[in-house]
């Protein structure tokens, strides 16, 4: 779906176990300017609930299993990360929600601008109301 | 000791888990232009033996527990990484060693530039050697 993809990771592997490398621009499209790490989620819970005007990010589940809804107001998507090798590029206008966190897993996410509270839109409305501007300005 | 320190990251909780940021110059000492992660890593494995001339680096175990040797020709420690918000600081000239890395352990390094095969000691002869001009000049 538009502004969303799946990307994979290349694992480099050997006797000592697995490594992956992640550095603009080889392994990723926009410099790296922030990351965060979601740990410890309760069962039944779902975050998420926000759309960014600009911000781009790359969600990966480096253990466990971790489930993304990604929605615009013309499609949805449910996406597993199960896999460290296994990313989410979710760019501008992209309403997301994370679920199903399983036991011990960790969701790490790359993000290109640092933190800007004035970047989230966190009210569905409003966010549906700006996507159909953002996407039709877009076709 | 020189060029080594534990840090410790800001955790965000609330009833949906835990989150750990960290962006420049927030929460970290360098900019950030590379991540890899280390998983998969079986019962008995060391890896790393090798120091860098120049690159800045903060691990940090975000899942399980892993064990970091760090040393110089003059002191030498190690250090268990075992919580998310834990990081340990290895500036240059530095030899690291990984080990005893737990189930499902995931080791996350943060690094202050990009993959550059140059500046990477992998003899601990000439490691040492170096490291003593090195830290002789900055007394």
């Amino acid at each position: 779906m538009r502004n969303v993809r799946e990307v994979k990771f290349n694992v480099i592997t050997d006797n000592r176990g697995k490594m992956i490398p992640v550095e603009y621009p080889k392994q990723l499209e926009f410099p790296l300017k922030r990351i965060y790490y979601i740990y410890d989620v309760g069962e039944g819970i779902r975050r998420g609930f926000h759309s960014h005007n600009d911000l781009e990010q790359v969600l990966i589940a480096v253990n466990g299993t971790v489930k993304i809804l990604v929605k615009t107001p013309y499609e949805e998507e449910i996406v597993e990360l199960n896999d460290p090798s296994k990313g989410l590029y979710i760019g501008p206008m992209v309403w997301r929600e994370m679920f199903d966190f399983s036991e011990n897993s960790v969701l790490l996410v790359l993000a290109s601008h640092e933190y800007d509270e004035s970047d989230y839109i966190r009210d569905y409305n409003i966010y549906e109301h700006k996507a159909k501007t953002y996407f039709r300005r877009r076709k």
